[in-house]
């Protein structure tokens, strides 16, 4: 028996426990610190009114032999849902096919397992920086990777250059970990590119409810020739506070063939496969996050986590630190002051200010320097980080 | 861009779209029948009544600021779960580390996503007849597979045989489709093949909880030896009807080894690159299932439908219909009368009795001839079932 010997590659992920270390023996050697995290990728308001009344109500049917419920046949996900998802994209001006929609337990998920569907080997075209999960799935699977740079200069936005090839383009718009956002011309020239060059652009779509620019586009799907090149992976985490419930989706449009094949019919075929559906629970409350209600509190809680990342940049602002995003995202992509690295900065901040930040090196060679702070603490923790920075 | 070839070799499945086809043809045709389904593999009773209470307070503390949870913090499932299935297993005389458990959304994922931890192009020792999940899995990933045939005169219960060699050797017990279920002489035999070949043995004890035989192995880590060679995959979905609520887990020994690598590290690998845990909800709901209350309450059903399975068996008896299964397994696995072959008997059922099975040639060549039925079914339509059989 061997083992996929593709694992070697992988580098060790020590990126959060290193962190965790330095966190804790400061709290160690400071017990009376008040210590606050600002490097966070999870949310921390309660779920929706709406949602939580769903699952409560899906729980007690569950409960009862009239309305008990048990494998989502099929396992691609219910209608009612996978409507209601339609109906958010028709909402965006997309018009989407219920069965292009393929409902799963979140986009991490999606994204690790969709290269199944692709031969072993494919180059993968990743940005960086960028979430750490394209480079160790593609690792896995041993796939090469070729980096896009993305650069203060670019806005972390890399777009084609002459003679870059490849099998899959990686484009996570709102951009963890620096909040950019690619404009609908960007994208156009993506998809362009992908069409002409036959490769398929995998659009993590993640952050997309935090855009509330309405010239920047939300979907993939909202550029013309998007469907002949492009998969679109979403979750519903960061909508609608979805960490720990676990709904995500991915759109495989009809048209998207290679080699004669469908895509969207490679996509169902292996969740269908290697995966048997969603909890009836989860599903009920994703349908009520797309209710009129569900949106509205939903919004709501964006809207909270936006005026903490509006409240970091002013003050960013305020004393001349460079940073990305801040709007139309979660994430705040601040270059370390006076040179410093991005561990140097991050021990700064937590010895003198005791602010916990994510150091960018962990995200790519190109996130040397920078330093990632995230929106999604309490509006008290924001204030009094920023009383912080500026004393 | 390329796909992955291996697709193209999967064979077209239609069993359960001909089945649906021919049913609905035949209540359009008479549309007073009452057709009864006894061949559905999903449970039917409603969840039990500590899992919903579970499920609705887990439910309740999401939409809570103080008790919202939000990631679960490495994807591999919270502590209070692990250590209730240790605690599980501790009760067979089966001692686990909580580290060798994780959890997952269901048995179905971890059969299908273990496969990505060894290498491609292994050899798969898939038994036949079988649950059609692993031939599709390790066809998909590029494996070559190797069948061990089980008849009526073994049981159903393939054994190694000389000169048999392989990476991966799948051993499902009490087995879907024949009901069939390995003694611990014959899983140590098992044991100390795969140990001898440096095989791994990867054990599907989906249906674990229909054994009341205590003779009878209800884990494979009750063998000397497995815990140097096996993998064991479990779920809730028949233990506790979690077919719609999603929850399994597989258990990895530390012990275990190949080519210097840990597999229990390469598979938590796996899970927290392409994987981000399970509900919060779900998680509450199994730790519900392992209580003292839950285990009594899901063992009433269980004992409901193994009743089922004693009635139907019981006719088959009086009507001198050769099967296999019917104790220690939800399943009854008969052999068509006459000589006819799987579908043959499934019209004859459908169109003169208006009972609805599951043609033993969708579970591989060795099924042909053989019909499978199911426990899963209401008492009153088991009983009427019965009663047009011999009638």
């Amino acid at each position: 028996m061997k083992i996929n010997e593709n694992f070697n590659n992988l580098k060790a992920s020590y990126l959060f426990r290193d962190i965790a270390q330095k966190v804790n023996a400061y709290k160690s050697a400071n017990p009376a610190a008040n210590v606050i995290r600002l490097g966070i990728g999870d949310v921390t308001l309660p779920l929706a009114g709406a949602v939580v009344e769903a699952m409560l109500k899906a729980t007690a049917e569950l409960g009862i032999a009239q309305t008990f419920r048990g494998y989502d046949d099929g396992g691609v996900g219910y209608d009612f849902l996978r409507d209601a998802i339609a109906g958010y994209y028709a909402a965006k001006g997309v018009t989407l096919g219920t069965d292009e929609i393929v409902v799963s337990d979140g986009a991490k998920s999606d994204l690790g397992n969709i290269l199944g569907i692709f031969a072993a080997g494919s180059t993968a075209l990743i940005p960086d920086p960028v979430y750490p999960a394209y480079v160790d799935t593609n690792t896995m699977d041993g796939n090469k990777i070729v980096f896009m740079n993305g650069f203060a200069d670019n806005g972390f936005l890399p777009m084609p250059t002459d003679g870059l090839t490849g099998d899959i383009i990686y484009l996570c718009s709102p951009n963890n970990p620096t909040g950019a956002v690619y404009t609908r011309e960007q994208l156009k020239t993506w998809v362009d590119y992908a069409n002409k060059i036959g490769a398929v652009i995998l659009f993590d779509a993640a952050y997309e409810a935090f855009i509330t620019d309405e010239t920047l586009p939300r979907s993939i799907f909202e550029i013309d020739g998007a469907r002949t090149c492009a998969i679109e992976i979403c979750s519903l985490s960061k909508l609608a506070g979805f960490t720990g419930v676990r709904a995500g989706y991915t759109i495989v449009p009809k048209e998207l063939e290679r080699g004669g094949a469908s895509l969207l019919a490679l996509w169902r075929r292996r969740q269908t496969t290697k995966f048997n559906g969603v909890s009836y629970i989860t599903q009920r409350g994703a349908e009520a996050v797309f209710s009129p209600e569900g949106l509205t509190q939903c919004r709501a809680n964006i809207a909270y986590y936006l005026e903490n990342a509006k409240i970091i940049g002013g003050v960013l602002d305020k004393l001349g630190i460079r940073y990305f995003g801040g709007e139309n995202a979660p994430y705040i992509w601040l270059q370390a002051p006076d040179n410093r690295d991005s561990w140097e900065y991050f021990d700064y901040l937590l010895n003198e200010k005791n602010i916990v930040g994510t150091p960018g090196s962990g995200f790519g060679a190109n996130g040397a320097g920078y330093l990632r702070l995230t929106a999604f603490g309490s509006r008290e923790n924001v204030l009094e980080a920023v009383t912080r920075l500026q004393a």
